[in-house]
């Protein structure tokens, strides 16, 4: 076989462990734990299904967004799920994932090694337009699960109104519906005590 | 809340569904069945990693293939997965998953409705070069799976190279690569007797 479909088979193999990734949130029916992998897919109908609500779509390029969406959370592979709400765990989050990152994409043929580590660090780091999109997108589905059911993983973490604001602050950048969602959201939540 | 944002978000809560619709192939470390969610976001990837290999990719739009591999899966929340070996389960296939594409889809308000159930019979039908091009990603994936596993879901039910070529005809029709991979993963198949 050729050495480059090699590579990238190589690479396809080694994010199928991404399914076995458990993150805190719960499915809607509370039947289990969600897995990154399911998470990424989710994200990116959400982010064509909200698209219309970008202020800037004409600056946005939705291909973009979703290749972003995509690999955003395959270092977690090696570096595992940081809990958002997990401060010291987010100490190092930084270092531990971009080890992990040039890991992972380096398994590729070299032009789409350095596209896709682009991609993750351009998410990473929150500041282009569509980073900010996919970031409002990324951050808002769980949001979406936990106020929707019965909110175990904030219920267990005692989580509060207050640090979902602060730990979602990028919302505020990103399109005003899915910013308006947030606080909609929220109250729904503190009133079935999903937060507290 | 306004009427269309909940229409979206009563869609996005109902495609939840699909991380618990069961496929029959086993991830590549044999540990359990995959579900459909997370082989959307595979191929999703996939559809990425191998797009250089389209010959016709100047006539291509990787948005709008993306985009039906996002969707085009959703009808097993309904009509549950149907396995490609499956001969009797894929006499009513169609009208089954026709059904279900037009109850899920109508949650959405009505252009995006349109949008994505037209979305899906263009998979279905593939017969636009976007839509061969996503069923042949759709298609190598388990394949690839179950060449690099044990082949449980091949084995299982005694599938036969024969039944691979049968079934994944479309697979003529797309990238070259992708062919020509078929036939290098049945030969690895055969030798390690995941296939008959
Ligand atoms: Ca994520």
């Amino acid at each position: 076989m050729e050495e480059r479909l090699q590579q990238q088979i190589n690479f396809i193999l080694e994010t199928d462990k991404l399914k076995n990734v458990i993150r805190r949130n719960f499915l809607s029916d509370d039947s289990r734990r969600e897995n990154t992998a399911e998470h990424s897919w989710h994200s990116i109908l959400l982010a064509q299904i909200f698209f219309e609500y970008a202020e800037n779509k004409s600056e946005l390029d939705l291909l973009h967004i979703i290749k972003m969406i995509t690999v955003h959370d395959l270092v977690e592979i090696y570096a595992g799920d940081t809990f958002i709400f997990d401060e010291t765990g987010y100490e190092d989050k930084f270092e531990r994932e971009n080890a992990a990152a040039k890991k992972l994409f380096s398994l590729l043929p070299g032009n789409q090694a350095e596209e896709y580590y682009a991609l993750w660090l351009e998410f990473e780091r929150e500041e282009t337009p569509d980073a900010i999109y996919a970031c409002s997108i990324d951050k808002i589905m769980p949001v979406m699960l936990n106020t929707y059911s019965k909110g175990t993983s904030w219920r267990e973490a005692n989580i509060t109104s207050e640090q979902v604001f602060r730990t979602l602050k990028v919302l505020e950048k990103g399109p005003t519906t899915v910013w308006n969602l947030l606080h909609q959201l929220v109250k729904i939540s503190e009133k079935k005590q999903n937060l507290m």
